[in-house]
């Protein structure tokens, strides 16, 4: 039975890196969000897609045990076209098609409205809060979001944190919503409204996760080669909410190992393009690097 | 007796940052320095200041316990007047006034030339490596530098990293220096040139260090304020050096206690202008961060 509900979008990329090109790769927020999710829970997909999606991408999800019951088939595929340059930090869009994802309402097929975990993955907050709606009775809220959203939807944003026990950040949105330089006084700003705890992602940096009177700083892996960052926040909110699915277990110290794994799926993610990595990787990889983690950070 | 030699600058700092502003503060690679490794070590320092210089300063230097023997008075002391932006991250420099530094050559004091423990605090590579001549049979030789000196004397730069123990860099500084955007790729650069560890500080996102087959990641502290980051990275390699002439333990175990030493006091530092902080902190203060940054990476 699926036990993790990740709704979000499902595209097709087309990304430049200095280190090479692909065209409409399998990609979206949720996508990522499912992939990394299934290496530890049964995720159930919410999103859309149009007629023109690859077969082969269905089967590649479905591999994973990851249910397509909520994702509806209208139009086109959504699909983003964008590049990194040098310092791979920030992705800078040249194209989106929204596609069937202009008009999306979200629909929670009736039989996963009672799953207990839920990861709102990067969307228009309109229709994470929708989301919300329809679940019976979550016992986990996870929210991502991006700086398009603070920009432009920033009230209803506002009101999907207030619902959230969880909010995930990056280092620069989290800066820009709270108008501040300050990550502490961002993080501060962000429990007030309502949630137990605010991880901000820092990609090579690391993570840092902040509940009422404790904080966390999970290192960033050193990764030699990073050939593409796509995907790797999205990867990073899978895993986690996926290892909280899969352990029950919501003690701030539970988050730490949720916050660990979710960055050792992420640093994998990064070493080859769009989801290469994750299709390849295997739980045993994934428990090696969880011990490098620890090994790094010891003194 | 003293037991660690510092040699790099003593200057005047009028600094600007979006919270406040000083004129002619106590400052200079080897003044930072040498204050944070008076905590943990006896430090000589070797520098030059001019007649101007407050004697406020000099008794303030000998009450850490500073041996001030290798530091000439010649004409005016160096003036560094630079300011911060919003992110606090890079300063920025309004002028700099060599003065007694632009014809300083050093000389350490004969009883001073067998220390064993040395800082290569951030100065002219030269002089850095001058230091190294005079000195008779060093055991650690830690080296810091800045983007000026890779930009202006890289060739004389590389020959003092070839004779140093230990490299400390700023993220930004390895990047240009090896001309990458990998810190990983960095690193073994560094590495290959000699020294046996390269430190690389990241500001509020901590510190990594890498030796032959191993890396460390050692957590920021995540500050609610930062008023003035000026001398956080001198500091770091002072504590970082006094802690290992202290403790005379020259593993990788230990240097990675001495890297989190360096962050405590480097994260005390940005606390206020100038060095106005390490004037009132306490082997106390120091160990209850020190207790704080385990607690922080603790999963």
């Amino acid at each position: 039975m699926e036990d993790t509900l990740i709704i979000g979008t499902v595209a097709l990329d087309t990304i430049e890196t200095p280190f090479g090109r692909v065209e409409r790769a399998l990609g979206g927020s949720a996508t990522y969000a499912s992939f990394a999710a299934s290496f530890f829970s049964k995720p159930a997909l919410v999103s859309v897609i149009g007629h023109d999606f690859p077969k082969e991408y269905i089967k590649l999800l479905k591999g994973r045990g990851i249910s397509l019951e909520g994702v509806k088939i209208e139009d086109k595929t959504f699909h983003w076209e964008g590049f990194y340059e040098y310092d791979m930090n920030e992705a800078k869009t040249r194209k989106t098609e929204l596609n069937s994802l202009e008009n999306f309402k979200v629909k929670v097929p009736e039989r996963h409205k009672s799953i207990k975990y839920i990861f709102l993955a990067n969307i228009d907050p309109e229709q994470q809060h929708e989301t919300l709606r329809q679940m019976r009775k979550p016992e986990l809220v996870v929210l991502d979001t991006m700086n398009f959203w603070i920009s432009s939807k920033k009230d209803q944003l506002i009101e999907v944190i207030k619902k959230a026990d969880i909010l995930l950040l990056n280092d620069g949105e989290a800066r820009q919503l709270f108008g501040t330089s300050s990550l502490v006084k961002a993080a501060n700003g962000a429990l007030k409204l309502g949630p137990n705890a605010v991880i901000i992602k820092k990609g090579e940096h690391g993570a840092l996760m902040f509940t009422k009177n404790k904080h966390f700083s999970a290192p960033g892996y050193p990764l030699e080669n990073i050939k593409d960052p796509t995907g790797c926040g999205d990867s990073f909110g899978g895993a986690f909410i996926g290892y909280l699915a899969k352990t029950k277990d919501l003690s701030e110290q539970n988050f730490r190992k949720a916050v660990v794994y979710g960055s050792v799926v992420a640093s994998h993610n990064a070493e080859e393009f769009g989801p290469d990595r994750l299709k390849k990787l295997s739980m045993s990889d994934i428990e090696k690097r969880y011990k490098e983690f620890q090994d790094i950070r010891e003194f």
